[in-house]
């Protein structure tokens, strides 16, 4: 047996938008349909929460990284949850424990995931509609990063990648 | 669905000892039989990688919080491994992300990991037999620790703080 | 006496240009001239390096935040050294510990440190002349950040806010 | 010019004694007199407190590494304050920016550090009366810390080591 393959989730936590949270339980589900855990900033809100609910309700399991020391504000969703107590310095954590990083949308914490990640030499997918956060990774990693317009294109990205 | 139980182990790499291992071992075994997740240090040496054989080899479900960027350390025995790239300031979130902790020996390391628990209001259990380790963290924090000789008598701990 | 006043100068290292690493001596300059502390990542490459020789060479006091544990790859123009041995994750305590963050240039770590400051509410400058940047963070946090196009023009941004 | 030498003051906060913080400020005059930057957990009690008053009163610089984000519990005589928003973690941050580690009294997170700085390779001086916790110590790492009975010991003990 071998190390479970983890997927990361990254995006806006109380900033979300209803089309970011309804990507992110898309995204949880196919994750957890695939047989791969879920990796996510672990709280109770946002793309955060929607996709461990995804996750959840498709048999998955799921692992959180928390900025806290405590569960107070820990999505219920949450299989695992590991407490860093770092605040937004636990955002390295989350890429570098990810095997693959998905961006659900964009908000200040999950653009510093996305140059980590790039940065770490991950993989790294932009789910996202918006021209301009496109081109500004782009331009900042030419070639580094892929996008997808739709959760299951992102879903299948990732089974492309296994292969 | 509640977040499940973690217990953490937490003992020398390197420098382990024979009796060390052989405790982990029996830990890592003891905590997947009562259906909690071992949680540790994630490296692929001494009480870390003891531990996570016991518990693979019984079922169970292990997570290494490793001090490293990627899996050059990691035991084979890990199925869910974070990775902090922090050293050993990761030693406070295996503390923090554990429901329990369990020092199975001593070292440097582990001796840090004792005192940040306490620190965080852990629940801490020292199986030792030395009696000068007891002293001195029962000096430092009187009645905040309890202490055990055997491995199934650290499981039997659990199991009642848990009741 | 009060605590001094920390500017944090982030900017690329192997990658920098010359004319990031222009900008950065000037920077460290006019920040040792005005009486402040440089604060810099504390690497010996690109913008870290120049910004620290060129406070250095203005007499002032320069802090380098490093993500190693020991000096290897420290700027000899850094007078006191912070070893994080976290990586990539230190780029927060930069931002956390300067009263103002600049950002001189841009790259990964760049951009990284440049929204973790903008979530931590600091008085971030874009020091920059590319226009795809400043409406990328612009979009992010619209109203949350001061461009400036030249050294000289960061520190007038500064003095102005200190008044 | 070289990196400043910096040595580390270590001990209780809110715990502190009188007599540690009694040596605590005679620590932080003798090393504000030797020329040596202070570098300390910043908070504005117990060792940290004194710490850093007796070394602004001889006329020193003081580096404080702070558990928090903000400066809320900041000792008014830290000159340089590093906001890590890390809790505890950051007593590895202490001890790795610490040319000389001194732990002055005794607490859990002193222990930390002390057992930290030891793994790390520094040079660690433990000031204190208590034979038990010299003996835990020593018996932990045997020939690698030193031990003084007052603080000006400490500071021939440190003046002994940069000949």
């Amino acid at each position: 047996m071998m190390r479970k393959i983890v997927v990361g989730i990254m995006g806006p936590g109380d900033g979300a938008s209803d089309q970011e949270r309804t990507w992110a339980t898309a995204l949880g589900r196919g994750v957890a349909l695939a047989g791969w855990v879920l990796l996510s900033g672990g709280r109770n809100v946002g793309v955060m929460e929607a996709a461990n609910q995804g996750a959840r309700a498709a048999g998955g399991l799921t692992v959180g990284i928390l900025p806290d020391a405590d569960g107070e504000r820990l999505s219920e969703a949450v299989d695992i949850a590991i407490f860093t107590d770092m605040g937004n310095a636990r955002n390295n954590i989350n890429v570098l424990s990810s095997d693959v990083v998905v961006s659900c949308g964009m908000g200040l914490g999950t653009a510093s995931e996305i140059v980590l990640a790039i940065k770490a030499g991950k993989s790294v997918i932009l789910l996202s509609n918006q021209e301009q956060h496109w081109q500004f990774f782009q331009g900042l990693a030419p070639g580094k990063i892929q996008r997808a317009s739709a959760p299951d294109q992102v879903i299948a990205l990732i089974q492309a990648m296994l292969v």
